[in-house]
């Protein structure tokens, strides 16, 4: 997967063997990628140019407080998205190689909050009664499990955190609700799309919009209509307070569209017309891990 | 603040000490109050009736992967909302009452990841270089912290932990971000507001709205145009994912005005007209953490 063009280093949210190392060794080579313990971190890391990539979760996603990085990158940094990478949510249930014919008689299961809240259903039928210990990370429950070889426990986790601490999975996918992916931007300071191979090939534009101070009803219909009869397609729409009092809002907006374009170009120029602050955070290729 | 008709058991996202658990009790007596460790496993209590509310995050929370909280309402349950309760997010630094004076010189910070990354700013300029050790909730942190007197580690969390494990704050508000609130809804099975002292006078409607299967560019815009021009404000607005593949979305939408409302009850059936799905959860009032 090593490019000439890609040798640089790239912050994830870590630790090791994290559902974001995963999806980010979807599109960089595993020996420039660095563990962050917080998405400020990663952020900042390639903020201050000690990395040029970072690589932090954005929806749905399983180790990070996500409205954290919507809201850094809206109010504390000028950044650019590179790449987005969808990632599965998979969850297996994994035990130590000494354990794996008593593994229907475990005593106790490990996992982040997250991971255990995902496995609901089929911990309750499958294993009802039987204690749940939290721990800081699906890898960290991995590693203790690895680490206890004479226990009958297991943890819940990624193929990456079973593979990484010599695990056995015991029953795969066992995640309840199937279809649901966690997205991961790739940020950069430069405006530039990552175009490596592996993509699909449909633009995508970020754009974070604050609507006119004297906010109204029907400003937000009066948005939308701008990308409304234009086509252009919004995949994802969500309202965040800002963070300046109660009752004020910015809006995050996926157009499926390059920023480049005549329409988008024209949708922009209106939006400020009407009073709107328009933040972009530029157009970007999907990557999706299999 | 026990009133005989709340004298109801109360299942809340723990442990004990969490920011779910403070906000609870914005609203109900400490005595009913049972932690539970996941969202799920919250809701489910107060759908089997084991419980008669649930209090669990639903936006911008610090312990919960919030996503989850309205997925599990739309796909799995038939819930109403009580109540939504808001919370501004406080952390503090606080250490254990013999390290008061060295508290300058600590050696290592403990909390949950999401606790570190919103003190990321005031950690870096004060405390750049000392050790983060993350825990799996802020009230772990605390409970550390209390059982470790002669080492000079600091936790941080809220004035409850605080307060529960014997820590003296020595710099509160450490948070970077002032003005933010972590939401949560109390659920109940019954489709009733509660409507004790202390909320404010606004209903809050929350829809979840599903767009026709012939879903095209500009369906939003015309869901929009039903509260639009009937001036039914919208304090939030967000897409979610269907689980049933990618690019199929619902919609949440917290509509400021009670469901029974003469617009209320014309936008829905306009909605249902238009071929949307409408699921509503249920008028509430807000109440506030002071």
């Amino acid at each position: 997967m090593v490019n000439k063009d890609w040798e640089s280093r790239v912050a994830y949210l870590g630790p090791e063997a994290s559902f974001t190392h995963l999806a980010a060794g979807t599109v960089f080579a595993g020996e420039w990628l660095m563990p962050y313990a917080t998405i400020p971190e990663c952020i900042e890391a390639v903020a201050n140019g000690e990395v040029e990539f970072a690589v932090v979760p954005l929806e749905n996603a399983l180790e990070g407080s996500v409205p954290l990085t919507i809201d850094y990158l809206f109010h504390d940094v000028e950044l650019h998205v590179s790449a987005e990478i969808l990632s599965p949510i998979e969850q297996h249930f994994m035990v130590h190689p000494q354990q794996v014919e008593n593994w229907q008689d475990i005593e106790m299961v490990y996992s982040h909050p997250h991971a255990l809240a995902q496995c609901h259903k089929y911990l309750y039928y499958r294993f009802r009664g039987v204690p749940l210990e939290q721990t800081t990370s699906t890898a960290a429950a991995a590693k203790y499990v690895a680490e206890n070889p004479s226990r009958t426990i297991a943890a819940i986790g990624n193929e990456f955190a079973a593979k990484k601490y010599g695990l056995t999975i015991v029953e795969p996918n066992i995640h309840d609700f199937h279809f649901n992916h966690t997205r991961f931007f790739v940020l950069q300071k430069k405006n530039i799309k990552l175009d490596k191979k592996g993509h699909d090939n449909s633009p995508k534009t970020t754009l974070m919009i604050k609507l006119p101070v004297d906010d109204r009803s029907g400003a937000l219909h009066q948005v939308l209509s701008v990308f409304s009869w234009r086509q252009l397609n919004l995949s994802k729409i969500e309202s965040r307070p800002l963070k300046t009092g109660l009752g004020n809002y910015f809006f995050i907006m996926d157009v499926l569209d390059d920023e480049q374009s005549v329409m988008m170009q024209g949708a922009k120029e209106e939006l400020r017309a009407l009073g709107c602050e328009v933040k972009s955070l530029g157009t970007y290729f999907t990557y999706k891990k299999e």
